[in-house]
């Protein structure tokens, strides 16, 4: 069975900027979304911003099995209805893979429970170095040790996130500022991830390494097999002694 | 220094309920109070649903260092603005004891970004054991391995709060349900517990155990000492080469 | 790529216990084996206390991806160079799934830095109900919210172990016992399981959904994809600068 | 009543190299007990390897709250009775602080089951910035954002230790590389600090930050109150129905 995979993304930048439109002149979602439909067992699906009901419609999220999030200046308009259907839709088991300055999203916010605030600075000469923490996992594999983004926006700690689950990468940056750059929490029945890189200004969707993080993040987060939705509620004396 | 308590009730089911009234004739809050006031490092207030704000001013809050959370059937009458503001002032650092029917309040679900929905019974015959599975930790200081409550609610898994980061007790109840009763996770500086005990119909609140774990909890999500509240936003290259 | 798996048996009991002998005539092994073996995409060998090295030879590790573990009265026969050789593979990303009274092994011992001490009790009244505390979790795939084992042995809290990372089910028991039944920790680039069904003297291993969650977590704990093994030692300045 | 505390140092390098002994010119352990002899509520001896037992006797563990571990060159010369008692002290309560090149300690890698290995550089021009991830956290109260060593050895990642349970700061080189720096486990009902800082060529046991961090460790590890040590073995049905 495939995965279902939907590329969200706020869609602005690419519009307005020339700068960006020239490094991603069909959007990031295209970026992302073409390398993912390179993979067979990969059914990949884009939404936007600017379409209605940002996209997410209930069908859309009920056969989506992972999400993954870009935005940036223009969360506020992202529909409360919307950010409420997102998160349930998490909770019941998707996946969903916040990618940078999605940090400040409303679904991330609400799902973390804190400001996800943090500290930045854009210089063309900053550089990235993201460093494996946790070997052997999902989410690197086919990663080496550490891996070199030559331009990128720097992002530094605190990162006002709950303590991560699994703290997978760390990055440093040329002014010297660490970051927790790849992270995940658990959240009902759905894995969430965060993923540091993807500066708009910048051909960070096009990074071999990034890419295969996003590809193995959609696999890492996808929902395992068909289970029984967690049940809540009365339950009387007696109900326990029965073999579900 | 003293530590600033304040006790959160929502004291409706005192003044409704009869057998509640018999119990608790002052509410629950004072029930917890007169407990915690007998410790002479512990300044101790209390506030309720029915005062302006709910007693929870923006004063208040800035000069509590632990707020302890009871709420029940009147989880929405709650102002959102006072449940922006509790969090913000977790965030900030002070420390929050959640107590059982507290775990669909709003601050509570806010916080952990789930719906903290469980199985539950109200049941005289139900008895309640509590182990112990972080022996040392000092939320149980003073504890033995298990404590016995003759008469309390079942509630039981699945409890839909993210993985705790630290697991203290479980409870198991008369009908084979169990429930991770004693929990910890940090959101912001703050430090959060859940702490299940407590229904409104039984005198839990005068368990010298349950007030014990109480106390505890007070103690050890207080803040700890004075901090420089965590700093964010645009850095200039260089800036961290200067010892702040 | 099939996932090769090594089951794992002190196989002594079943030579010398009538009761064990006949629930179990070819060994708990060859009953965990012959389920895993159903699945085409699991490559199953066994091996056993009595064989040359327990049969776990530096060849048969390295060409194993995850090793389940079932031992109890013999623990102190397994020798030294066998535990060493297998947890240095646990580290390098081997994947380990402990079971029963492997708790008490010196592998997991030494994995967990912990005595893995427990509370226990055979009666043959005991019943034990597993309750799923993280729905989702690839290992309770096709699991619903409990399930029940007619009889078992009791294992009982403070089980000595470090926080899991993912307490995924825990149990209750006929005497009012909790105990954390489904644990995973991280050790290197490996991934460590803990399943706590299995006394020798009932037919554990052939229930539907013990054998589920064995085959989830053969699954789960197995490598993902080829990795770099961790690099440690000295480093010149400079030598992170260069893209690996 | 005051914290116990033992200050563990291998003293060999301030015996044998000039550049040591002049920053040192009585040890280590003289320069951090000499701080923390300033707290009116801690009781501080100190240890070394050539004492008789490494001067860890049994009595001296058994009335030991918090001990601190800074070893390098010699690990191999501390006898394996000795790191077993000094674990299984852990185990029942005593906290552990260990510093810097202890991280190769045998108390360290048995109480983590992992190698504990990591890259590593001496650099005269080498500076470590240590950044908080944890702010609110007592092991980093009065501590700002961030911190500055002018000179100090480099420790990078891949630093093989299991997921910590709190990552509380985490350091950035002059060379790039990132490093978590100050964590925390549970083994048993004892708490494990691991503190980066501290090569033996620099002053920095004499920075006022390095040194609060450390004092701080020792108030966080110290047992709280007097708990009932964990029971375990046979328990009879009906055991548990009795209030202890």
């Amino acid at each position: 069975m495939p995965i279902r995979v939907t590329v969200w993304n706020e869609f602005r930048h690419e519009k307005k900027n020339p700068v960006v439109a020239k490094i991603y002149p069909e959007g990031m979602h295209q970026a992302i979304g073409s390398h993912l439909r390179k993979a067979s067992d990969l059914q990949v699906r884009t939404a936007t911003l600017d379409e209605p009901e940002h996209g997410l419609t209930d069908e859309l999220l009920k056969s989506t099995d992972v999400l993954t999030w870009w935005g940036h200046l223009h969360h506020k308009e992202v529909a409360d209805a919307v950010v409420e259907r997102v998160c349930e839709r998490v909770l019941t088991g998707m996946g969903l893979l916040v990618l940078h300055s999605g940090h400040f999203s409303k679904v991330f916010k609400r799902l973390m429970g804190t400001t996800c605030n943090l500290k930045w600075r854009e210089d063309e000469n900053e550089r990235e170095i993201m460093w494996v923490t946790r070997p052997g996992h999902p989410l690197v594999a086919g990663i080496d040790d550490h891996f070199i983004l030559d331009h990128e926006e720097m992002y530094g700690e605190f990162f006002d996130i709950p303590e991560p689950e699994q703290t997978v990468m760390i990055s440093s940056f040329t002014g010297s500022e660490v970051f927790r750059s790849l992270c995940t929490w658990s959240r009902g029945a759905g894995r969430v991830v965060y993923f540091r890189p993807g500066h708009e200004t910048f051909p960070t969707y096009y990074n071999a390494n990034v890419l295969r993080v996003i590809e193995n993040a959609v696999r890492w987060a996808a929902p395992s097999g068909t289970s029984t939705p967690p049940a809540f509620g009365n339950r009387k004396i007696g109900w326990a002694d029965v073999q579900p």
